[in-house]
């Protein structure tokens, strides 16, 4: 039986959910990451996925810049490096140095893969829109890359709003 | 360490995760209800829920007919209804008897709560965008609702693609 309720205490009930790094690099090629929960999927094919990615992040700054980027999904022991890119801003730091979190050369983009992602997809920058508070940012994945370890699990988020308030394994 | 694979294989490593219901009605106030994987928050303030939903499905028809629809969160016990949903058009039965899914009446709309869900959020229609393969329904969080078991916890998917192939708990 439901009862009426805040809507801010009703979306607290959303958690866990599945979380991604986006990585991104500068007109210099220089790289950010950043953490992101709201994604889905938005395209079969081609594969898409929809992003909400805030104006002020150096990521959204970058994409409009390179019209590119790289989705990652964290494993479960990353918790440490995905809470790091969640919660710290680019512009003030480098924050693949600081985070810990290895790269990879990517294939088709110049922002790197997270080496010990699951899964990683190199993805051009397909529409942004602005239906709400933040641009959507869709990109069309143009190349996809797994773990060599099979058995790795993806990391879940508790986090509450825009923050990455914490993580679990799944 | 990545190496290159397909798309289609790679995208395999997002499972599992969160699934939500969708509730419409026609104009003559007929319910349905579908199952829905491709869905995340697009907007913090106001509270927008981004939702990929097939153009022949009869939940997209009834939303562009009423401007308006309720997502509900499963809880981890209805597995089964929420496979039914996913899996049956509403062209071809009425899901909601089917499926043997209570309802409850809403506030702001006239599509119906999901009595035992976790939460409903009753949406108003606010875009629909299409940057690939589906349509991508914005709705505006108008009320919210949570169980009064407050302990319930959400369903999980482990299908892939547009059909939802497979449930489990978190």
């Amino acid at each position: 039986m439901q009862k009426k309720c805040r809507i801010e205490d009703a979306i607290g009930k959303k958690y866990p959910e599945s979380v991604v790094l986006v990585t991104t690099c500068d007109r210099k090629e220089k790289a950010n990451v950043m953490a992101v929960g709201w994604v889905a999927i938005a395209s079969g094919e081609p594969l898409m996925f929809m992003l909400g990615i805030d104006d002020g992040a150096l990521t959204f700054r970058n994409i409009r810049q390179t019209k590119e980027f790289v989705v990652a999904f964290p494993n479960e022991a990353m918790g440490r490096e995905t809470l790091f890119a969640g919660s710290n801003h680019g512009h003030k730091m480098d924050k693949f140095e600081d985070s810990g979190l290895a790269v990879q050369k990517a294939v088709k983009v110049k922002s790197p893969l997270v080496r010990d992602a699951v899964a990683n997809f190199e993805c051009r920058l397909a529409k942004i829109y602005k239906p709400g508070d933040c641009p959507i940012v869709i990109g069309e994945v143009i190349s996809a890359h797994v773990n060599r370890n099979a058995s790795l699990k993806r990391l879940y988020t508790v986090g509450k709003g825009h923050k990455l308030a914490g993580v679990r394994k799944h």
